[in-house]
């Protein structure tokens, strides 16, 4: 036989909405009396029928958190506080890897198949504003810069300002060889052309004159591509003295590229990334790096789905924008 | 207009099996079809309509991998991993992060609401064999150590094997105060327990005594985690002269607790971890650890579940076991 809610709550000995929030993850439950809910799920083998639930107002009670690679760090962090924001409306997120490809994307975009999910948070790197505009049904949010001005809400954090911000701070370092590393010449490319943006303009308000040389591209952001991009610079000889990477992986590999080559970090070249993954407050030296601020990203992302799954479909796409700061350690300014 | 698969296929001049291949991701396409079948399928505004392929065969074609925390990037690289096996089969694959709570681990081994997924890969933490024998219904396959003979298929690495011998090449350096970071006293700690007794066999082998002072629990195994049992290990003027970490954040962290003593690794102190994530690779010093086969783990849990979804359902429970090999580098070997 299967049990439902109310066995549960009889067993207990509480009432069935205070099961409820036992099985939705709810924070607000006295420990006293979560562990007498737990109790009676393992003794009579509960398990939740969200399906029920949901089907009554037809929904699954399950949206997806679509995101190009979750060996990006960024991504699995980002992916943590969707889930925390969902909880707290008693959603399960399901995480789709799309590999950034256009097919995986459109798939994602289409609602993993029309009926799984109620809802889509969506960072694509491959799909256009016209690709999105086509799609009817479920509702979405984008993150990042792919998609501007696109047919759907949108969070973003200002990347223009930011990297600005922290080509700044090298900058006022007296550095004056700031070199860049992550600049894409692809279509893929609208968040390393924002960062770019950035890094230019704060070297014009610096005074210092903008060399081409000093920009290493990388097509994709991991670890092995700042160390080669370091590395090429190294080679190139034009003498960085600085480096700004458009993320944080990236900037670890040019820490490892900067250590094999013995230059010390920051007395011979200062490096800052973009992120602040976790990996950035323990390396040596530790990382200094723009803090988007992904706790607000996932709640606000999670907040503007709920509005359009709650039924206000029609209104015009809004774009949030979430706050950043920096954070300033070893990497550029000593012990 | 909703167009269809054959209107591509049309429209592209190929096969619907073509555009199906391209659709699924496939490899095998040659570029310039393949750029042909997404050009007819950005200008048709084609989108894939899995939900109508698979319910024609009762299925979704989505399958969900559940694991504990995509920030450890262990499992952000399995689960890579077992999206591109399941691209194979033409699944989508979501992926359940339950933060390792009994709740959210009950919600993915129901099959998440029961109709949304084909089958399940199931990374539990707080999940008995008790819970998953009264399950019925969605296929599953089950990784690492949580509940071994379980009621369902099961893929995992020897523990036990892997850090004897981690240990054994720490004691083979010379060392002889060997300490151990990631120890658990609770019932989730199945993987610690296994990992500790590796350790203790390797030091057993090599003629060392027991001290459970060099023991360090981690009740969670992030970064901060192996930062923070590393001082205090320090701070009990234990003196070890090398550290198996029983993952490689651990390892990490513990790294940057030495750099913040001033202690050299190796010299000092030789370090190893368990994993094998791309962080050691380009740490400074680069970690030694232990590389389970996480390309065959994926592999191998993606046709046992094929198997069962295609229909042995009633064969018994198959438990395979994936190779690892040791990875030496720099934070034991020195440079």
């Amino acid at each position: 036989m299967r049990h439902r809610l109310k066995d549960v709550a009889e067993k207990a000995g509480v009432s069935v909405k205070t099961v409820s929030n036992v099985v939705n993850g709810y924070q607000h439950v006295r420990p006293t009396t979560r562990a007498r809910v737990e109790q009676a799920i393992a003794e009579l083998n509960y398990r939740p029928n969200l399906s029920a639930r949901n089907l009554r107002k037809g929904r699954t009670g399950v949206i997806a958190l679509a995101v190009p690679e979750l060996d990006i760090p960024y991504f699995a962090e980002l992916a943590r506080h969707v889930v925390v924001a969902a909880a707290e409306q008693g959603w399960t997120v399901l995480i789709d890897q799309t590999g950034g490809s256009r097919e995986q994307e459109r798939v994602a975009a289409s609602g993993i198949g029309d009926h799984l999910i109620d809802g889509l948070i969506f960072s694509p790197l491959a799909l256009t504003a016209e690709d999105l505009a086509g799609l009817d049904g479920t509702p979405m949010v984008l993150l990042g810069e792919r998609v501007d001005h696109g047919p759907a809400d949108h969070v973003m954090v200002d990347n223009v300002a930011a990297a600005r911000e922290i080509t700044a701070h090298l900058a006022g370092l007296g550095r004056h060889r700031i070199a860049a590393i992550g600049s894409q010449r692809t279509e893929e490319g609208a968040t390393a052309r924002l960062r770019l943006a950035g890094y230019r303009a704060a070297l014009a308000d610096a005074g210092i004159g903008y060399d081409e040389r000093l920009v290493a591209p990388a097509s994709v952001w991991h670890r092995a591509d700042g160390a080669a991009a370091m590395r090429d610079l190294l080679a190139a000889g034009v003498r960085p003295d600085a480096v700004f990477c458009f993320n944080d992986t990236l900037a670890l590999g040019a820490l490892r590229a900067l250590h094999e080559h013995a230059l010390r970090v920051p007395e011979d070249v200062a490096v800052a990334g973009f992120d602040d993954i976790e990996d950035g407050r323990f390396s040596i030296p530790t990382l200094s790096t723009v803090a988007p601020d992904k706790e607000r990203i996932g709640r606000l992302a999670v907040e503007l789905l709920a509005g359009r799954i709650a039924g206000d479909r029609d209104a015009p796409p809004r774009t949030l924008t979430a706050p950043y700061r920096l954070e300033l350690r070893e990497s550029t300014l000593g012990r």
